[in-house]
């Protein structure tokens, strides 16, 4: 181990190995090799793993007494994301056919790989989790308890998804359960795998899920005016909610900037606090960049606020 | 509670109860109610639900000293098992418009909601496991590994679905994951969730569920002929792995028998042993009735063995 691995390199590798170790559970030469493949597939090359590094900062800032169960939240909740995507791209949702700049599961292996991936990858968060526990059986359960919620009915990321289905829609419903959700519930299991209160660690899982699905909104409205309206961004094409929509451009990126500064805010008093507001400064430049706006009249620099 | 009411009936009726109490998790009136619908749809009303049964039966064989836990394990098999089923009927799969006399999810809710009902579900299993773990949450990882492996990858239902998408298939390994693995973990739970050894009792659960497979392919068989070849039976549809038509179907009904009889024999010998049987009888009269088979030449005779 080089001393010259910054913090953040070492969580980035941490969580590999551990997305690593998780599949390996799921894997056999004997088993069939195209849904083998297809797993693979959806779970590397990774994006940017915001979900799971939130989850490690948190469990760090809460003392981190038990990193084989931290690290099989944040893994489980990688992979729960993995497979929302995966089904996401299905031809019925968005009919996707690149993902993280590779083909998406359905357009490599098929339909039916695909839905068959995003259930195994669903079964294997789970599974992850407990074969990680021995070391602090008790906090098996609540964990599980958020994490599930987070991505089931009736207000996890299935529910945020179903609201598509829907004819009427709350734009903020919908924002918080398909992508709050699993940021609420990213820091609040950061807190319980390490022994800590989830509570107090719900608010910045919430206000950072909102601003990164705000921002998805604008980076969606900005690809359009890029392209000329061609092709139209995905929110418009499926007729979905989008706050960029209802709010116009200058709106969003406002509306944007407010939730960082609230995530930030929101973080409690502790010998983390400093690298998780880094971190979360670092992710809102990632999303929205202070140069893409450089001459506008954004209101409030979030950078001003870490 | 009326004493007329026979054992076989009370364990239906709790395994309803419990089936409520799952789906009470995911319900809300504030969610989107197309899923909320579908989710229910799904569930009720259900088929045989033998995997609960046997999960129960063998339970209460081992002294079910936590009867929350052993109905969380049957009822989350059973949620696993109506995931599947949604997941299956879906176009890119086997397209069924009707399962247990009404319609499939897809049919009545469309695709969207049916991908989205069986990701809740496979979420519900587990998260209902987790709320009834309090009395005995150190049995809740060891209970909760068995119950994932056998629907997850590599040698789980969705492995075994993934069968279908491959070149060259082994009839026993997609028959064993496809169904096999579901009934095996539904003894194997039984016993963990009473605090016993599981090892004792796959074998039940390993016989019966390749019996219920290869009943499955008779049962496609006379339908087929049946109807005079019109419509085809699924498994000539969609060109499946089928022992019937491998084996002929004298042939499959004599592999049915022996493997009913290999059940019967591998129940371990417990106060519980009378009952088990019966219900392993029960089931395999409901799959394979005798009178089907009166004039042929069955070489086993199921009943004979309890």
């Amino acid at each position: 181990m080089s001393s010259k691995i910054s913090p953040s390199h070492a969580m980035q590798e941490r969580i590999e190995k551990g997305l690593h170790q998780a599949l390996a559970i799921a894997e056999s030469k004997t088993a069939p090799q195209n849904l083998q493949r297809a797993l693979h597939h959806a779970v590397f090359p990774g994006g940017a793993r915001i979900r799971p590094q939130l989850c490690l900062a948190v469990a760090a800032a809460c003392g981190d007494d038990d990193p084989d169960l931290s690290i099989a939240a944040a893994g489980a909740i990688e992979l729960l994301h993995c497979a929302s995507l995966v089904h996401d791209d299905l031809p019925c949702f968005d009919n996707s056919m690149v993902r993280r700049g590779q083909p998406s599961v359905h357009a490599a292996f098929g339909e039916r790989i695909a839905v068959l991936a995003g259930d195994a990858l669903i079964v294997l968060a789970f599974q992850y989790m407990a074969s990680c526990s021995m070391r602090s059986p008790l906090r098996l359960a609540p964990l599980l308890k958020t994490i599930a919620a987070s991505v089931g009915a009736p207000h996890g990321i299935v529910s945020g998804q179903a609201w598509e289905c829907e004819s009427k829609v709350q734009l903020s419903q919908y924002q918080k359960e398909k992508t709050g959700s699993l940021f609420e519930a990213a820091t609040a299991a950061g807190a319980q795998a390490a022994g800590a209160d989830a509570d107090t660690w719900k608010p910045l899982g919430e206000w950072l899920g909102e601003a990164y699905q705000v921002a998805d909104d604008i980076r969606d409205v900005l690809a359009d005016q890029a392209t000329m309206g061609k092709p139209q961004g995905q929110d418009l094409t499926h007729d979905r909610p989008s706050s960029a929509r209802d709010l116009g451009l200058v709106g969003a990126v406002q509306h944007f900037d407010e939730l960082v500064y609230k995530a930030i805010h929101s973080i409690p008093s502790c010998k983390g606090e400093k690298m998780l507001r880094a971190l979360v400064a670092k992710e809102a430049e990632r999303l929205i960049p202070e140069a893409w706006f450089i001459n506008t009249s954004r209101p409030l620099h979030h950078h001003a606020t870490v």
